[in-house]
């Protein structure tokens, strides 16, 4: 894969056959789906070695986020690289994380082939840690910090993304 | 509404009962659908006072892309600003032209109340106009141009995009 | 209408682009999609002149139903008659009660134009009232009943049925 | 399994996150969707020890209805037995033949755990081959109708279907 993110964090998706759209390819918004499955996988994993303190191994990030929180989508950027045709064989998700803040954090991704050859497309998605009660942005605890550092990969490198208009 | 789009263009959508994810919202997905809709809805339409030379009053934007070419969508971007939850009324998606380039154009959105009093999610699309054949991109036409002119309104101020980082 | 049934309780239905398939049809599945929502929106309507004994005109079933039980899909049975084509003019779900148990009912629909001079398919789903704390059905109350029986119509006449084998 | 049916058949079916419906559970629309994908599993893959005089093992069905011919899905009747949850291991899918006519065929389909232990939902789909130029059905040949014949097994025994009204 051309980009530097990690390869390790990776899940296969089975494309359907409703993915695919009258001009005969997944649909664009299909690979939004393809991204929030990845997210719901990786979050409901165990940790393992991105356990820190305060976290078992067999803990999973929904587990750390806990009852009273939940993380919000915020926003999400996706740009196209390549047409994706159906087929038997899965595509596969890489998730990572780009940055993390007090309360807000990125996921990268690229759905890709399983060895990265072909990049179908690249995206982001922002997170916020919201608490249910109050409905707002709550910080981040330790142990959550650590994990989404150790998922932490490089920045997605946007092609397509129009350049910043003058103020 | 807030921002300084047009809102003549805008459509209402159905919420579906399948929209609504096991949270009881719209699911992030789900509002690229509804971005979809309005954008096939608005170059499915007549140009009326949208057809510049060449072009008639009843010709739709698809028309003028013709059987040769397509718009392929190049990348999305969405913020989500409030929760959408089910109803049987509509929502409504405001849609406008942000930029008109050589070969390619942005939409607007706004996915909001009918009086724009509320604005559920704002969001951009980078379409690329391309031809089959070649499968590369080819020039916007003047009547393209014109039609994509009259629809333009005020780029979408995003509020949750990150900062650019120092190179 | 070729049908018995009433045709009061009809609900429009935007199509999407995302209906088609690479067929350029509605798919066969979307179609269950949009019984769903037609029985939604019948769901969450005010009775009416059906409320009976025990229901204000401005309930409605939902209501009826109550937080402690729910009406549960048993089965499906759908034919599909005509193809069915992406339009900007919504397509028109006819629903109607083909049958009262004890505590199970069934809907029978026609997916079919406005003025039903061409149906699409035909379809029904047998429901059974349910209640949440043991999952066990209940009954029907008088005044669900009667708002079944006002919504009676004709039994689904399925035309491409397969024979009963013999014993 | 408790049916008599084949179990080689049998295709896994990963569950997303959308699938899952505002009440928790994998709506019952989608489990057509799991059966639409079973069947273009079937349908493309090589046909192996189900082909007979006039295909190749490395035929598929698909091969054999060819491109001026398609395979019309004319009904569907499923119903539920257990909910079924998210969970990131996959559902199966069985998938076999019920019935051959002469130019019809029905499937009949279990949604269910691998080793048969429990049962989701059962279905069966009408299927008829259709000439695409006369849009009329034209017959099986000997090879589709061997193939069909391989993967043939018992009827389902639906557990809800309505008993038959009197005339």
């Amino acid at each position: 894969m051309d980009s530097k993110h990690q390869a390790g964090l990776q899940f296969p998706v089975q494309i359907r056959f409703d993915d695919i759209d009258s001009y005969g390819h997944v649909n664009n918004v299909t690979f939004l789906t393809y991204l929030q499955d990845a997210r719901v996988q990786l979050i409901h994993r165990s940790l393992g070695s991105a356990a820190g303190a305060g976290a078992a191994e067999e803990d999973t990030f929904h587990d750390l986020v806990g009852k009273d929180n939940f993380a919000l989508v915020g926003r999400h950027e996706i740009e196209y690289l390549q047409p994706l045709n159906f087929r038997p064989v899965p595509v596969y998700v890489n998730i990572w994380v780009t940055s993390v803040g007090k309360s807000s954090f990125e996921f990268g991704y690229a759905v890709a082939e399983q060895d990265g050859a072909k990049i179908y497309a690249q995206a982001t998605s922002g997170m916020v840690l919201m608490n249910k009660a109050t409905d707002k942005p709550i910080e981040l605890t330790q142990a959550q910090h650590h994990a989404l550092q150790e998922w932490s990969g490089a920045p997605v490198e946007f092609r397509r993304r129009p350049k910043p208009r003058n103020a």
